[in-house]
């Protein structure tokens, strides 16, 4: 029995998928500060306008440059592993599937987009890239990326990352670029928090202020800011994942996938996995999607599905989203990347619809999972990465109870190797859970009143 | 142009090599504290016998067992790049190519014999299994192979790279095995160290004595010891990687290597990788074979050829090998996986022949060249691997000058994400090169006085 599916060079996906295409219901557009609808123009200041066409794309399939897919190539195509030690653990009559995402040489999927981006930047005469990063997946994902590009790339960290993880920035400067705590004294942005909170942990909506600020008021002209996951195009450039995985099923002639799993910070990781499964649910599959989140930060399952801005300073347009106030700060949990205060829009709409139905989880369960798999499969996850382990370990049980053999499949989307410390506090028995309060739940709510409301368009087929 | 060379599942080798069986001039046996040859019933405490086996076989090629070959199969096989973006930076003639042994789970080539090792000890009724580690490279892979195979391990971490690198220990305890500092309270080899040294930073020969004692000294009868390089079966398992590179190479039409290259500090990655292009020196093929070690722990370059103990309490039996002296204590440097004062006997013989050449480099050069290597080909090396690493843009540099289009082909033994510190230091102008004194080469020969000396058997041929 194989428990590692291979693809060849020329079984690379050569498009990415776009689920806008086939959403039944429309979405609806970003909104600028007067409530009124952005234009591409709009956005020029912050990103290029290849990717802000790339943004607001109705084509179903985008062509990957041949440029982009040459250095995705050098990880790429990602194993698909059967996870048989882990299924003998659990007893389960279920077969478990993941996607191994975590061997390219930053450790996650973040580099599919980075490179994309990097790349479509490039292409469009910049020089300087900004951008955030949450547990320091993202910001390493896009160094790499400026390294093999020849692109100068400067990355705001949340403190709290920044603190925990030192080693996040020395991987950065490796490749050359810079990293610095955020909030920072750099920007008004900064300036204006640190003021407020001098011992504020950090968000990642303060961090994209941040970046945004950086690079609109760089004077050169030849900046400007990246975001690795929440827009529609990060999350295109993730799709690369799951038709890889479909193809890799089809080989082994895997013909049926029953559950689909992936954690969701911005979304992107479990839109790259799912979408290309959601688009066979479209047509008529009967799957079950699962993005999942922190019980702590639990914007899907507990946020309201709103218009809220991005980031913290209000800098970013309003973007039609589940949200927990653009002003929340999570606990420190961990699972840094999954810290975030929005959802993509694309993923949200896909809740909404019934497409897919967000599942959260507490932060020892996660260790409890993580564990487990590197102990069985031998990979130590990313603490994102183990909340879609948890799930897959519910659903395998769940199998079990029910005696039915199910085909669950996952995105295990990055390493833990340079997250060791989570699992120090674990193995030691000082983790906590963070169970979101509810009085954090009414401040949410408060947040985003007065903003303007999204109207719920489903067709309610699912 | 391919620039990365997979093999599928079927083409991964299935059996080792034995360079035993072709060395031109006989190895010389291990003697014993009385200078008398070891017999295979002598390491019975330390070793299994399946394993005693393997070290003293003379077959050339040796079967891998079908469950070895199926945990293996995981990452394997290693995935082998064209260096095109490095050999663009150097404006080189030189093809380079690199195999990636980084993308094992811990993180390197370890794990090849980590899992044979521990197969081979279950199969024996094993339960148990006590080692040594420097840098913690051979202690996770340890550990890694312990999980998926179910025997507990226990670590002795030599204690510089132990404060250094807290990040290790935590991952062995992930994979569920034990790590403690070496010298340690637990055995009479490390107190006894301690009571003489308490500031001592620990050897690998210190660790080595611990391990073996705490094995020896179990009474359950169901603990052995394992040791991650220098010993036939250990360099036997790691020839895979050789195996496949060829292959690979194959694969893509390119006929002939003109220089194969791997650090060495025990010398299994650089066996592993070599060992098999050695073959083809024997047969009448123009090769240079290059094992790197550092300026500061020059045991190839500077040591003497000696009977040795490979640690410092003299439990190992003596070993024909190129040693700076049981007790020698390296400086400081970040690759703490080629702080080994001696080298395995094997390695030795094809120095001695002239099938190998050995080459010292400075710290500084190797972080020179590490940093060169991520920024254009993206992967962070292990500082260990910096050493090949270095060698190979010196021999890409002689091209250029020549004016010939070599073959370069290096062991990419494992990725750096654990050892960021050094980069650190690098990248802040902190860093030192510590070549060894004339004084402590003196001292290292009078360590060696006394004990028996193997001939310099030779056939003069290369």
């Amino acid at each position: 029995m194989s428990v590692k599916i291979f693809l060849n060079e020329d079984e690379i996906p050569k498009q990415w998928y776009n689920l806008a295409a086939d959403l039944p219901s429309p979405m609806q557009p970003p909104l600028g500060p007067d409530g009124k609808p952005i234009t591409p123009e709009m956005l020029a200041p912050v990103f290029p306008m290849n990717l802000i066409e790339q943004e607001v794309s109705q084509e179903r399939w985008i062509d990957i440059p041949e440029k982009v897919l040459e250095i995705l190539y050098r990880w790429r195509p990602s194993p698909l592993h059967r996870a048989v030690y882990l299924e003998k653990a659990l007893k389960t009559p279920a077969k478990i599937y993941y996607k191994n995402e975590s061997v390219s040489p930053p450790g996650s999927h973040k580099p599919n987009t980075a490179v994309a981006q990097a790349w479509y930047n490039k292409e469009f005469g910049i020089k300087k890239i900004t951008t955030e990063t949450g547990a320091g997946q993202w910001g390493s994902a896009l160094a790499f990326a400026g390294a093999i590009l020849g692109l100068e790339i400067k990355v705001f960290m949340v403190r709290i990352s920044f603190d925990q993880k030192p080693f996040r920035k020395i991987m950065m400067n490796t490749w050359g670029a810079e990293c610095i705590a955020s909030p920072s004294e750099e920007t008004q942005a900064g300036r204006h928090i640190l003021d407020e909170h001098p011992d504020t942990p950090g968000s990642l909506g303060i961090a994209i202020s941040e970046a945004i600020e950086a690079a609109v008021t760089d004077k050169s002209g030849k900046t400007r800011y990246s975001l690795g996951s929440v827009l529609n195009h990060v999350l295109l450039h993730q799709t690369i994942i799951g038709q890889e995985a479909k193809k890799q099923l089809e080989k082994i002639g895997e013909k049926k996938v029953d559950i689909v799993i992936g954690c969701a910070g911005g979304g992107s990781n479990f839109a790259g996995l799912a979408f290309p499964f959601i688009n066979d649910k479209i047509n008529g599959a009967k799957i079950d999607i699962y993005p999942v989140e922190p019980t702590s930060c639990p914007t899907m399952t507990r946020g309201p599905f709103s218009y809220d801005h991005g980031d913290t300073a209000k800098m970013t347009p309003l973007l039609p989203m589940h949200s927990l106030g653009h002003d929340f700060v999570p606990p420190a949990i961990h699972a840094g990347g999954l810290r975030y205060h929005g959802m993509a829009p694309l993923v949200s709409q896909t809740i909404i619809e019934g497409l897919s139905t967000p599942k959260a989880v507490h932060q020892i369960e996660t260790y409890e999972a993580a564990l487990l798999f590197a102990r069985t499969e031998g990979i130590i996850p990313a603490p994102e990465t183990s909340h879609a382990i948890a799930v897959a370990l519910q659903e395998a049980k769940k199998a079990k109870e029910e005696g039915k053999e199910k085909v669950i499949l996952f995105n295990m989307s990055g390493h833990g190797l340079m997250d060791l410390s989570g699992y120090e506090s674990f193995l030691s028995g000082h983790l906590h859970d963070y169970p979101l309060p509810e009085e954090d739940l009414e401040r949410a709510h408060k947040a985003i009143e007065g903003l303007p409301k999204p109207k719920v368009v489903k067709t309610g087929k699912w």
